[in-house]
């Protein structure tokens, strides 16, 4: 909820249901600041609220509803509008990765950055695109590229949060367990590699070393937890008990 | 449509419309394999196909529908659960992006990918995830983190999309123009500094080259158009010849 979040501005919005949506698609990835121009039927809206619910009702209570967009933009130092390309005005197109990583560095030096996104039918009209610095295009489908405006909301608050976000891009979560060192994975080896070969299973002999092989090296593809192990102790003490009566 | 998508498995989905929203969403960022598990009004579902419409509808006639998990991933090499982690089961967890980035690369090692998506109230079991080989989790606000279905969907197929797509991520449209070269833009920078010096622009005398400086960089930092330049000569033309009478 920082000074420096970008407002998402919705322009002449139809829909409570989906001003309503529009919030809790920015709230999901962080974002708080909306701004509403001339939202048709009027604010408050009751569909929103109903939509918006719990937290994100709040954006909705903080939302600044303007009359026209310079009113509503009179405070951003850089305007993106959410939009298809174009072929009217000259002006950069970016894709919501770059777009949001603009907006980042431009929101770390103090800037505030608004974010138009049209109304639904039509989207944003020539006249409120020639105010913005830079039009974002998500790069959808040619043959099926209709995104109503909760998801176009959703996918730039993703964005934003994305470029910001310490998550590691793949952990292991270790339930209750840790990965089992090398040394009970070796002894785990030579548990199997010894009952299978009182079993006869390294057969014929010229395959032999090549079927150990194979097997150490799935035991350590894994990665095995300790539990796994003492699992896979247990699976094959039980066989060989069985199979011994 | 190529063999190697990502099957996109929506598991025991309560809502047909939430069905058809997903579908949108996969055809939106370029996926149609989609399979669902047990739905629970049956299928076909009218609310579905009303919810799809158009080349989404083929996306839904040509999902595969299954009684159980382990038919529908029958045919998959690599299973993603999409979930909150859970805390019961040892296993990676990935963000959408690397997880879109792993399904990339082992579809175009002609493996088939499956990404699980769970019910709309309760989300997947664990006797589910049990089955997948990783988790993906979207790092949403942790104060605001519900996400629906059609939501999820989306978020995943953005992410497949994105990691193939070979969109710029910035690029200056140009509106039947082209950018001017620098000897134009010498050259207006000299048209307005002859007519400011005249009007007694730059003053103080010590002041001058400085403000020379700001005003050659301004032009160039635009960066104008080759219609751009002709509009400001032409502007300001118009104020001297005004000015003049």
């Amino acid at each position: 909820m920082s000074d420096l979040q970008p407002a998402f501005i919705l322009v002449r919005p139809q829909m409570g249901e989906n001003i309503g949506a529009a919030a809790r698609a920015m709230l999901n990835f962080g974002l708080s600041h909306m701004r509403l121009i001339d939202p048709r039927d009027g604010w408050p809206n009751p569909r929103a609220v109903a939509m918006a619910s719990g937290a994100a009702g709040k954006v909705l209570d903080h939302a600044g509803v303007f009359e026209t967009l310079p009113e509503a933009i009179h405070d951003c130092s850089y305007i993106f509008a959410t939009t298809a390309r174009s072929r009217d005005l000259t002006k950069p197109v970016m894709t919501p990765e770059r777009a949001m990583e603009h907006a980042r560095a431009l929101s770390a030096s103090g800037q505030r950055v608004g974010v138009l996104f049209g109304p639904e039918r039509a989207g944003l009209e020539n006249e409120d695109i020639s105010r913005a610095n830079a039009i974002i295009s998500i790069p959808v489908n040619p043959d099926f590229a209709s995104l109503n405006l909760g998801q176009a909301v959703l996918l730039c608050a993703y964005e934003w949060r994305r470029q910001g976000d310490q998550t590691p891009p793949e952990v292991l979560e270790l339930a209750g367990t840790e990965l089992a060192p090398a040394i009970e994975v070796e002894k785990l080896g030579d548990h199997y590699e010894e009952r299978l070969e009182e079993a006869g299973f390294f057969f014929p002999a010229t395959k032999a070393e090549g079927m150990k092989l194979n097997l150490r090296n799935l035991w350590s593809r894994m990665p095995l937890t300790r539990a796994d192990v003492q699992t896979l102790h247990g699976v094959l003490r039980q066989i060989v008990r069985k199979a011994g009566k």
